[in-house]
C-alpha cells in the first residue's frame, strides 16, 4: 500500500518531488524483445510539459527522459525499465514566502497532517510534476498496446463552460486546449485567457476513448476494467470524478433506453461505454473525467498558517489557468497502463 | 490480479455464483480482541436482501450468514474471518430458456468472451448476489471504524428522475427507496412502481457520506483515498460513475469558487468532498455514485444467441425495478473497507 | 500482508482453525474450461489425513472436501474455486487442561504475544490441520501443471536418523513413512514406533523433485523460483530449512566442482537443483526440506502458564511420532502452487 | 509478480544491470520524520563493494549512492526514497568474447531461455552488482529498526571447509572474510588465496543473528517470519539454502531434545531459532545460509554456445574467489527489510 506502485503484471513504481533532484519511474513486466526508442517516450512527455501556450503555465521545463536500465541495444530485455527526469533551475528560496501557509486547494494541509512534516518546495510529492513519471511509463505501455492494435486518445471535451459541439480527433494537437472541436477550442481559449488575466483558473472535462480492445478484457468483481480505470484516473491530481458511457446520464434512463441491444452486426448502441460486468465488450471504451479548476490562482484567498492563525494568501508564479490540455496525456497514460496490465493478466488466466 | 481480493492491510477475498452452493468471503487483517456479533453482520445483509418492498425484487432469499473461523468466544482472534451464505431454493431448470441468449445489459456476452465458458444460472459470478459477501465483510470493517469514531451512511439521492430536495438521514430506513427525503421518496416510489408495471426499470444516484475520518488518511499518488474509493465503488455491478464533492460540477467553476478556504475555525466550504491530494482533510468525505437502470426488464429486446443469430428476448422473473435502495448498503460496505484499510496502513507508515 | 494469501496470478487464500466449524481455501486464477473432479482433490487430502498408520496420529478425521464455487458441470469456469472441509467430532472440553499453558514447541506463546488472545482449541490457526486447505488448493494447481507435462513428487528421505540409500519413487505410497526406499522405510518404521511408545517423536528430511518444467520459468531478483519455493515451503509448520541441489553441501565445494557444465546433450550435472539465477534450467528441480520432530510429545516437559509461573506439562492425545509422511503431500502442494503461478506469469510477461 | 519489488508495508523496487548506466532502488513506506544521512547508507555499500582484499575481486567500483527523493533537509518525508548508483569505467567490448557462450554456473542460459534476449554485459540483471540496491534499501530499514532496539549482524561461519570455532562479533570487520573467529579467518584466508591462485573459488556458510525483536512479530500461515526471511535470502544470487535454529540438525533430534522449554526466566534453549509458528519468540532470531562457490573461475570448463555447439570456456577477469564476505551485508540488508515490514504490519493489525 505505500502508494507509489500501480499494476499487477505490468507494474509501475514512481518517485520524486517537484523540486527534488529528480523524479522517475521503474516499469516492471515489460515484454522482452520490443523496440523502445527514447523519442517515443519524449514525445509524450513534451505533450505534458509546461510552457506550450498561453492557456498553460509559462514555466520552462525540459523534462528530458533518461533510460537507466531495461533497454539493451534499443530493445526491451524484460527487466525493469527505469526512467529518470532530472530537475533544473531550482530557485531554492522561491517557496519560502509560503512555507508556513496552507495554500487553498493544495495538499499542503493534508500532507502535513499525514506525515507531520512537509516538503514545502512547490507541492513536493503532491505536485502535478509527479505525472511526468506516469506519462513516461504510459508511453511504454502504449508501445505494447499498439502491437495489439489498441489505440488510446483523450481530449478536452469542455473547459470554462464551453463544450465541444462535435468530435474531430485530428484537431486535438492543433489547438492549445487539446479540444476535439476547433471552433469550441477558440472560444475556450478566449475564456481561459480572460480568466488568466484576472489571476483565475477554470476546470473542465476530459474524454478518453480506447479502441481495439477485444471482448473479454477485465477481471470480474474487484478488478473490473472500469474499477481499475477509475482507480488509475482518480489517482491523478485535480481529477474529481469519472463516468463511463452514459455515466451519470444513466441515472435518468430506463432499462430499455440504457441496455445496449445486439443483432448479427454486433451492439446497436454503447451506453455501457464498452464495459459490461467489468469486462470489455469489444466496442470502444469511453469515459469522461471531471477536472477541477487549478488551485494555484493569484486572487487573494483566506487560509491559515501552520500555527493555525488566519492569513491572506496570494500565490505568485506561473500557473496553468486550465490544466485540461496537460491532463490529457496523463489520462491517456493511465488508461494505457491499466489496459496492458489486464491484457497480460488475461494471458496468464487463459494459459 | 485474479480479481476476487481487495485491500492491503485489511483484505477481503470473495467467492461464489448466484446459483452455486454458497457464496462467501474471507476477511483477513481483522484487529484481534474485538467483539463480533453475528447479528451485526446479519443486520446489514438484511438491508441488501431482496423482497423488502414493491420497488425491489419479490424474490425471497434469507441470506443467513455463517461465521466459519476467526471468531472465538464472540471475539475476533486476528486470524481470517470466513463467512458463508448458503444458497436455497435452487430451481435448476429456471435458466434454461436463456442459456443460449445474451441478455442485454448483462455480462453474459462478456463472460463468455473472457472465459470461453459461462455459468448461465442467474448471471453466475456477475450476479448482484455477489455483493452479499461485500456487505458481510463491510460490516466487520464498520465495527472497527466505529471504535475510531467513524460513521458511514449512504442513501438514494435521485431515482426515476426525482431528486431529494433535502437530506434527512433519519428517514433513510423509513422508505423503501432508502431516500433521504420522505416527500421525494413517495414520488420516486410512484414512478418506480409505474415502471415496474410496464416491466421497465430506472437508474438513480446514491450519495455517501463518511464522518469522523481525521485529516491525514490516504496515500499519495496511486493509493489516494478517492482513487481507492473509486476503485471500490466502480467494482460494484451497475455503477457507472463516481464524483467527489463538487464533482463534475467543478468542471464549470473557477479556482476561487472551488478552492475551500480556511480560517481559525477550519474549512469554510467542502467542494473537495473532504479529500485533497488524495488525503482526508478532516471534513466529511462526500461522494455520489451513478447507478444504471436494472438490466433485467420484461419488455421485448433485441439480442443474439451464442451462435450469433439475432433473437428477441423477454426476461421473466422477479427483478428490481430500481436497484438503488439495495446498492446503498453495498456502497457503505465498500467505503468502510477502503477507510479501515487506509487507517491501518497509516499506523504502519507512522510506526 | 495479512498472511492468509499466497501467489500472484494463481492465488490461494485460506481460513480456519483446527477446532473451528470448518477450514477452507479460495483458489483464484484457475484456467477456465478445465475438468475438475472432486475425487482428484480428495485423493490428495486422504494422503494428508491422520490415522493412516502407526507412524502417524491415530485421530480419525475424514477431511471431506466440498466445492462451493467456480466449478460448473464438472469444469472450471475461471472464477474462484472455494473449497471447504467441515470439522467433526469436536470435544469442546478436551483442551481445557492446557488452555493456560504454553506447550513447548507449539505456537501457543507466540500467538498470545502477537494477538493478545488465543484460540486454545488444538493450536487454533497454527494447527497442522491448516495444511489441508493447502493440499486442496495444490491439487487444483497440479491438474493445471499436468496439462503442461509437469509432475511433482516428494518423499521422506530421512527419518529417525535413518536415510534412504536409494530412490525408488514407485515405493513411496507402499510404506507408511512415504520413504523412497522400502528397506530404509522398514528401519525408520521401527525407530519411529519405538519412539512413539516412549511418547517421543522424531524429525526428518523430505525431498521434492519437480519434472517437466521447461527452461525459463522464474522471475529474476525477488521472485526467483527458488526464493518462492523457499517462501512456500518454510510457510509450512514444522519446516526449519530448505536447500536446493547440492544445497549446504555447496559450501564445501569449489567452483569447478559445483558449476554444472554443458555439452550438446545438455547439462552434465545438476548441482544447482535445476535453478540458476532464480530461473529453471529445464532439468529436474530438486530441493530438500528439514522437518523438526513433532512438538506434541507425552514425556514431561517444563513450561510456564499464562501468568508466567513455571509448570510441568505432559501433552495427552493422539499425535504424530513423525510428521514427515504427512508433510510430503503438503510440500508437493506448495511446490505445485508456486510453479503454476510462475508458468502463468511467464505467459503474461511474454505476451 | 514482475519480480523487482519486495515487501508490503515497507516495499522496495530495484532496477539496473551490471553494465547499464545505473542501478538503484525506490524505498516506499519509510516512516516520516527520521534523520537519514547519506553516510549511513554509503557505509553499508562500502562493505559490499569489490576490491576490499585479496579474497574478493580486485575490481574497483566506487558505488557512490545518490538520494534523489524522499529526504528533505536531512529527514525522511514519508514519500518514496529513490537511490541511484551510477556506473563507471564501462569497457564496452570487454564482454564480447563471451557474448555467444553460456558461462557455467551463470544465468546466461536461463535468461536467454526466459526472455529470448540477453544483456550479455557482465551478467546484466543477474549480476551480483544488483545487490548494491538491496544494501542501500536495507540501510534505510536498519535505521528504522535501530529505533526499535533491533540489531542485525551476519558473518561468515564457514568457508573453504574451515569453520569458525567460536563466535566473536567484534572481529567480523577485522578480517577480510568477515568471519566471527580471527584464528579460523586466518586459515580461511590461506585456503581462499590458494584457490584464487589456481583460478578456483569456494563456497561457505553465512550466519545471521537478529536481536531485539519482541515476541509477536510475523504473520501466521503464508507470511511467517521464517518464510519471508527464506524468500528474502534465497532471492540473493549464489544462495542455495537456509536453515533456522537447529535447522537440518533438527531432522535427527527427538521432540524432547528439540522443544525449547521455558521457566520463569524465559526460554531455556533456542533450537527454534527464535521463531515458532512463524512468529518471533522474543529470543534471538538465528539462521544460516548456504553460499555456493563463485561461478566465475578461470579454469577451463565445458559449455555450449548460443547455437548449441560444445565449447571450452575460460573466464578472464577479476572475480571473487569467495563471495561470503560480500554476501554478509546483503544478508543483513534483506533481514532488515523483512523485519521492518513485519513490525509495520503488526502495528496495522493491532490498530
Amino acid at each position: 500500500m505505500p502508494g507509489s506502485s500501480f499494476g499487477t503484471c505490468f507494474r509501475i513504481t514512481t518517485f520524486g518531488e517537484s523540486h527534488g533532484d529528480a523524479l522517475g519511474v521503474i516499469v516492471d513486466g515489460v515484454t522482452p524483445g520490443i523496440p523502445i526508442r527514447k523519442e517515443d517516450i519524449q514525445q509524450h512527455l513534451d505533450q505534458r510539459k509546461p510552457g506550450q501556450s498561453a492557456v498553460t503555465t509559462q514555466r520552462k521545463e525540459s523534462d528530458t527522459v533518461h533510460i537507466l536500465s531495461g533497454v539493451f541495444q534499443g530493445t526491451s530485455t524484460g527487466t525493469p525499465i527505469a526512467m529518470v527526469i532530472y530537475s533544473k533551475d531550482m530557485e531554492p528560496g522561491a517557496y519560502d514566502p509560503i512555507k508556513d501557509l496552507y495554500r487553498p486547494g493544495h495538499a499542503d494541509f493534508t500532507y502535513e497532517k499525514k506525515y507531520g512534516i512537509r516538503d514545502f518546495r512547490g507541492s513536493g510529492r503532491a505536485s502535478g510534476r509527479e505525472t511526468a513519471a506516469r506519462v513516461a511509463a504510459g508511453s511504454i505501455a502504449r508501445i505494447l498496446l499498439e502491437r495489439e492494435g489498441v489505440s488510446v486518445v483523450a481530449y478536452t471535451l469542455r473547459a470554462g463552460n464551453i463544450a465541444c459541439r462535435s468530435i474531430d480527433e485530428r484537431v486535438i494537437e492543433k489547438n492549445p486546449l487539446r479540444a476535439a472541436d476547433l471552433e469550441a477550442a477558440a472560444e475556450m481559449e478566449k475564456v481561459v485567457e480572460k480568466l488568466a488575466e484576472k489571476g483565475e483558473s477554470c476546470g473542465g472535462i476530459v474524454e478518453c476513448r480506447v479502441r481495439g480492445v477485444p471482448a473479454g478484457i477485465g477481471e470480474p468483481v474487484f478488478d473490473k476494467l472500469d474499477a481499475l480505470l477509475a482507480h488509475a484516473v482518480l489517482s491523478i491530481g485535480s481529477v474529481k470524478g469519472i463516468e463511463f458511457g452514459a455515466g451519470f446520464g444513466a441515472a435518468d434512463m430506463t432499462g430499455s433506453e440504457h441496455n445496449d441491444w445486439m443483432d448479427e452486426s454486433g451492439f446497436l448502441s454503447n451506453n455501457a461505454g464498452g464495459i459490461i460486468g467489468g469486462i470489455s465488450t469489444g466496442q470502444d471504451i469511453v469515459f469522461r473525467v471531471a477536472v477541477k479548476p487549478t488551485s494555484s490562482i493569484s486572487v487573494p484567498q483566506k487560509t491559515i498558517d501552520t500555527s493555525g492563525e488566519a492569513r491572506n494568501i496570494r500565490t505568485q508564479g506561473r500557473h496553468d489557468p486550465c490544466i485540461c490540455p496537460r491532463i490529457v496525456p496523463v489520462v491517456e497514460a493511465m488508461a494505457c497502463i491499466v489496459v496492458v496490465d489486464l491484457f497480460k493478466y488475461q494471458e496468464a488466466l487463459r494459459s
